[in-house]
């Protein structure tokens, strides 16, 4: 798809992401532990069902054709952050073991614990278990991949998509990911984050909003693609 | 800045680009000779005031801080394609020397006769030199990076300047550049090229028709750039 897909709607203080643990902030309740990592090829099966799910949501299930061996021969070929990106959401009941293998030169992974009012049942979780780590799943990810901005002379982050599992909505997780990314931008001296979004959409237009983003009202998107396209193959 | 500047509208039959030479087309008139090419870090400085040119015509200014010291130091550092790429676009009104050094791997020069029915005078034409080719000068750009479709699999290209000079306008010259990155995604197996216009700017966006493009009418750009990104650098 050419765009983000709409976030959670924004979530009300007692559900938003706490820091670490420590002597003030044991978790109480039901602890959600939750962690971004960068995905691997080995992810590609659970990534491939979660860009399902996102079309199914986005009703676009007809424009979706990617299969896992697309992905696994089209992503992970540059280094994190020079090409495309995916930062994968992952989630758990117990506290993450520590993985030496996660924790590349390029980016270490980012734990939260989301304290939850109420236990919270996953229908999926078969499904979209990590593989990694006893009952951990993954919930979301987030793909990115440099842009530039002439007028700036610097590069930018463009987030292609961002994606979180139903029943994971509205605790944010969502904002999580997306901070990530705005994180690892201003990291890395970058200028600007962009994504889109759809002018129905107002929800995710305000939660943008709250995170900082200015909607930019008279920019429209043009694509040239399938046979129109093809036509180009000898056009010049 | 965001997004293509708008191209010049469409050019008449008369002065559309034609082949290279060939018995039946042999040049008449005024011809100009047109070459893309491949930019290098040497044409920085062209391209720095190429991207000037673009800003003032935008009236975006205030918008514009980058130094040849920034391209310099974020452009050309991954071979062509992989990342950002610029398509430098030369006119003489002799035919191109032939350049051994700018035939490389990954592109073959483009070049095209343009028939003039008038003779053309570049105020610009020292400011513009391309250094190389006796009176050549440098008309424009296009500058162009990959982006990904989760929903195709596959990468695309994502056009985010298009810039003629403007007495090089309705020429063909902007279709011949946005045609040569259309072609190069073909070539490529690419799905997609994208790129964004102003919704008010119906010249540009029936210019864009005509080449095979559709204009998404729901989707609008997210940005967070300056304060409001610096704030998230130690937010997660």
């Amino acid at each position: 798809m050419a765009a983000a897909a709409p976030p959670p709607p924004p979530t009300p203080a007692p559900s938003a992401p706490t820091g670490l643990p420590d002597s003030d902030s044991t978790p109480v309740g039901h602890p959600l532990f939750s962690r971004i990592r960068l995905a691997t090829p080995l992810d590609v099966p659970n990534i491939q069902k979660l860009i399902h799910q996102m079309a199914i949501f986005e009703k676009l299930t007809h424009l979706f054709t990617a299969t896992e061996s697309d992905l696994a021969s089209t992503l992970f070929k540059s280094p994190p952050f020079h090409s495309f990106t995916i930062f994968l959401l992952e989630v758990s009941s117990r506290p993450f073991e520590k993985d030496s293998n996660l924790h590349s030169q390029n980016f270490t992974p980012i734990e939260r614990i989301i304290n939850l009012d109420h236990s919270l049942i996953d229908p999926e979780a078969e499904t979209f278990r990590n593989g990694i780590n006893g009952d951990a799943v993954v919930a979301g990810f987030v793909l990115f991949f440099p842009n530039y901005s002439t007028f700036l002379g610097k590069p930018g982050f463009y987030v292609e998509d961002l994606f979180v599992r139903e029943c994971y909505r509205r605790k944010g997780l969502g904002k999580m990911l997306l901070s990530a990314v705005a994180s690892q931008a201003v990291n890395m001296g970058y200028g600007r984050v962009e994504w889109v979004v759809l002018d129905w959409n107002v929800n995710a237009i305000k939660f943008y909003e709250e995170m900082g983003a200015n909607v930019l009202p008279e920019w429209r998107i043009c694509r040239i693609t399938g046979p129109a396209l093809e036509a180009y193959r000898d056009a010049i």
